[in-house]
């Protein structure tokens, strides 16, 4: 699956993505780890040709995403742990079983944790690109292809689909089937992008 | 492999991971994409026991990563295209085949992209956490378990490793062979977190 996928070049403009499909990537996407299980991710998902314009506009016309089946704006949470701490903690009894001092202790960790962050902002990001990794190879497993726009006017977007300061915006992904895809265009070896312990030194094979 | 993924609680301290097998989960994570394939990931790989015990510290404790077999400092690099865009292209013409002027023309698009973002350490974040997400899934593909740690002293481990201002860290993978996952937390339902047209607008399922 990670070596079959390529970015898309041009989508076919004339399918649509099953919603169940939507449904069963989505739901795997949901299951990437995060802090605290704390599940920084939004997902905005945009489907009507209005709005695929409109995002295409926020995306210095990026031509792909007029013809995606689906565009999904994803959002990074900065404050799960000011609002959804208590839903969390339901479910994780639920699932897990907790003690009320295992959930009194987890309460005081999680909330300790990240009002402690420095950059609670980078933070939420991480999680959310992590789950956005995922997203991309669910969809790859399902026959559906992918790209991540990365270069977007932030400000328009907000104000275009009405995102509220506390959620950063991780890039658009859009989804749908491709008429064309980009070739593999080669990767740096792993010496070039590796170090061992420290910066700089580069990584020695040890015996395989 | 995504629905099968949990996060370590405790790994077997004598268990090491065979330098094949790291090989292969680095060579799949940087088979992700990323903005004008110019690959800002890093992995800086820690296994002695001195720079682990370090870096156990510079994560305030966390302590999976004194017994993982191997830790990986993930870096995301901000300057690529002031640095790898000649290799970038020697390897593109090669894989691609691109005439003088497409080169031309794609140098020319990448420097300039590179050069307007608002914001280069977050492009840098995006696609290095994004390959972060296909390494989890490499590993647990392999039989290998891991942790991404979130939160660390950033300024600690700069100065512990080397790390360079241009250089930013996306977080701190362990790797190795569990003695103890966590359970399942559960997740927010998908009408918890997906949104469709507007943000704060519920996704109202379609025809299935």
């Amino acid at each position: 699956v990670v070596a079959g996928r390529r970015d898309v070049r041009r989508f076919d403009p004339d399918r649509t993505l099953p919603e169940a499909t939507l449904r069963q990537i989505l739901t795997l996407a949901i299951l990437a780890p995060s802090g605290y299980n704390l599940q920084p991710w939004r997902f905005l998902i945009v489907r009507s040709n209005k709005n695929l314009q409109k995002l295409r506009r926020c995306a210095f016309g990026q031509p792909q995403l007029a013809d995606a089946a689906v565009a999904i704006i994803v959002l990074a949470y900065q404050n799960p742990h000011l609002t959804h701490l208590d839903a969390l903690i339901a479910m994780r009894r639920a699932e897990v079983g907790m003690t009320d001092s295992d959930t009194g202790e987890f309460r005081a960790r999680a909330s300790r944790t990240l009002d402690k962050l420095a950059d609670r902002r980078t933070w939420a990001l991480r999680w959310t690109l992590l789950a956005t990794g995922t997203l991309l190879l669910a969809a790859q497993s399902m026959g559906v292809s992918s790209l991540l726009v990365d270069n977007f006017d932030e400000e328009a977007t907000r104000a275009g689909f009405g995102i509220p300061d506390d959620h950063s915006i991780g890039g658009f992904v859009a989804l749908g089937f491709a008429i064309e895809e980009d070739p593999f265009a080669g990767r740096f070896g792993l010496d070039e992008v590796c170090y061992e312990e420290h910066f700089g030194q580069p990584w020695a094979p040890g015996e395989p």
